[in-house]
């Protein structure tokens, strides 16, 4: 749970990150830009500011803003019926971006959030910066975290259906709940 | 046909102007800029430069360029198969970009391409500038022009197979031959 208050001050901080990477918003975009802290109530260590530029039942596009260290969780896109799951391309317009998916342990740049040890299980490091790209497949487990002056990318994606999300936290919930 | 000098000048003029709009391409990626005469051989009147980000059989997502008064000739993505066809979600970086499909015709910004009345059928147009989104349903005929000073966009789409596009003019060979 955040608060609206804790709510508006991501989106003006990610608004801030996607202006100075030239993102180019449109007018009003700023106010659409979705804040999650996937149900964890600690925004700023495991959280993450998307803009969703397409989305529809065959593709979507989406803008994410990490502030300064901020860690997306390790999750996994599953198969949802005739769909394998979703595909995603990762495009980094502003860097460093700390990607984390399975191979040998290479963790060195970026840091697993405090407590969690459990629920960070992939960490094959790579170091993404602005221009870089990285396509995930189906089905394989992937968290990032933002270096110490926040990221900004591109996900490409087939359709996304982030509720189905498979989570390693057991305490995730995907669907923020904004306190009034 | 383009020649290779051609080429190799709408590459470093389009890799200007996607670094103008700080798209943030990788080390080496200019060079991957693809030049496309449509078989027509006035490229500075009708033709793109496409820079492909990623493209599996799924998605594809890429930044085109044109160059000032450059035109993207009428085309439409018919299906193949299965697939009822690509859909395609165009972002606008820089601007103006005019934007015709069926409707009204409204044509005033941009121009048809001297004697090509006939095969620029649909003529609703749409200005869009920096952060303005369209999303274009499989089958819509479609054609775009850069204003003056050129124009950046991203094109988020499903699978493409350019080379099975329709195109309203008979003259069009979508791929583009380089005489050495």
């Amino acid at each position: 749970m955040i608060t609206r208050a804790q709510q508006r001050d991501a989106q003006e901080r990610a608004a801030a990150l996607m202006d100075a990477a030239r993102v180019r918003l449109a007018p009003g975009e700023h106010q659409a830009i979705a804040v999650a802290d996937f149900g964890l109530g600690r925004l700023e260590v495991e959280g993450a500011q998307i803009l969703t530029i397409v989305e529809t039942d065959r593709i979507a596009a989406k803008v994410i803003a990490l502030l300064g260290g901020q860690t997306l969780p390790e999750h996994w896109h599953p198969p949802v019926g005739d769909d394998p799951g979703k595909e995603e391309t990762l495009r980094v317009i502003r860097g460093p971006l700390y990607l984390y998916t399975p191979g040998p342990d290479t963790l060195a740049q970026g840091a697993i959030p405090p407590g969690k040890e459990a629920c960070y299980t992939v960490r094959h490091e790579q170091v993404l910066d602005a221009g870089d790209t990285v396509t995930l497949p189906p089905g394989l487990p992937h968290w990032f975290q933002a270096g110490p002056e926040g990221a900004v990318l591109y996900s490409f994606s087939t359709t996304a259906r982030d509720i189905l999300d498979g989570f390693t936290d057991p305490d995730i919930v995907r669907q923020t709940v904004i306190a009034e």
